[in-house]
């Protein structure tokens, strides 16, 4: 026939990108990790038209797809558990009356009545703290992990750094909040830390390319 | 010949899925979100190798790609906004000569005479809090946004998101750097907090896998 | 016909993913550049399909995924410096035994003696201020940077995009640690400030859908 599929064979055939995912499904490891980003997302798909045909899902390329929707849950997680620290801080500054705009002060009345509450508070401040520390360490997760969730890791080992970072910065936020005796505060740095550093480190070893 | 090429011209086909996501297009819901990844990515390939052969564009696959696109273009413009800030933050320190380090106080001469500029000023710090939270309130949209975008909204919803966010944002920046009285900077917080919000419910309903 | 339509009867059968990027593989432009995102992703595979069947990879696919690995080395790069700045502030903490927290003076004794290490120290303060122009300006680049990596730039343009702002970086960390006379760390956070702001522009010109 002179079907679409016919033209696959020549050289320089538009059909040639049909072969796309074809090594991947074989089990085939690429050299270089980031075709497991086409495997992630082509998994989805594979899976569904696979199980429509009532052929066997192959589990490696669904496990790629279940890595990034595992980054996705965990990021929504920790960028929310971030969120909170700024209902935390209004919160503190409400209840403790310690406000910074002048223009914040305004239902307390005028002139130096509102002016007093103008002022810092210990409690106040060390929720700031506690939400730029989120800041300099989960943006470096987000960014970080993004980037590892294509590069192909294991579920497995992707999960584990996952749920340790996500354990270990809502443990920093109790050990800030509360708070705890050190080190509890600083292990709990150095936990996320660590698992951030972790995957840049296999991010690097799959992408390098400077 | 009556290969699956040509199979994939019948109505429920199973070879549909070669086509790309043509499933989706039926408004077939994948039983897990990001299925859509895959098509989003594919939509603009399916469509213009259906152009090519002169068949109609399926539009609901444009759209999810229209998703990332529109995606594109907030996240564009909410940074750039946040960039805007250094500017302003600079150029207050210049016109109010307040500065912090004292290198940056060199060119008004040494010793004492450079020493009075180092101070803080009132807009200055204003200008710095916003940029503040607005590090706090873009970077979770930058972050869920992307993966909210990856779970396979409607264009127009997400535009809805995405517009509202923007909106927000930027009604902000004036009603800090004004000032507005309150509760303009108050809401336009709370409006742009929700609609990140309302974008990692989405998230975490189409991708939860803990 | 036993073109390689047919094949795709077979159970578990390569063909499968087939009509993928068809048009791309031609090399052809789309009218919105989002097309190149799944070019790049199906770079690799095809890359490695093709190498598989021993035809000529074509280099120009294979160059999208490459900005994708360069934009993944260099954002871990600067988010691993970015990291780096809290190590900085920890040792600038202890050894000018700077703390802000009294939690964190406890190993120092208890009551007055603890009390007057809680307090600023022009070293510690310079470090924070480093890490937080950090924040301010390498969230933009990496949120940019991937919307940008997905816009189709060509591999020579992108990585000089990246080298630029990395370069920079580092630079400025030098200048404001040292600390070098200006305009050393004004001119490098201007240049970096540069090079997010024509990404921008690239994927604004690209992705633009308001």
């Amino acid at each position: 026939g002179a079907g679409p599929g016919r033209g696959a064979a020549g050289l320089g055939s538009p059909w040639r990108w049909n072969r796309l995912g074809a090594g991947l499904s074989l089990g085939l490891r690429s050299p270089w990790g980031w075709d497991r980003l086409g495997a992630a997302i082509a998994a989805g798909t594979a899976e569904r038209s696979s199980v429509r045909r009532g052929e066997m899902a192959k589990s490696t390329q669904l496990i790629d797809n279940e890595v990034f929707r595992a980054y996705a849950t965990y990021t929504a997680i920790v960028l929310l558990k971030m969120m909170l620290m700024s209902l935390i801080t209004a919160y503190f500054r409400i209840t403790r009356k310690a406000f910074v705009n002048p223009e914040d002060t305004a239902s307390f009345g005028k002139g130096e009545s509102a002016k007093k509450f103008l002022r810092t508070d210990p409690d106040v401040e060390r929720v700031r703290r506690g939400h730029l520390n989120d800041l300099e360490n989960i943006v470096p997760f987000v960014g970080i992990g993004l980037l590892y969730a294509l590069s192909g890791p294991e579920l497995s080992t992707a999960l584990l750094h996952f749920r340790i970072f996500t354990g270990a910065r809502i443990f920093h936020t109790f050990a800030y909040l509360i708070p705890l005796p050190q080190p509890g505060r600083g292990l709990s740095w150095a936990v996320g830390y660590s698992v951030t550093f972790s995957m840049a480190y296999k991010v690097l070893k799959t992408a390098w390319l400077l």
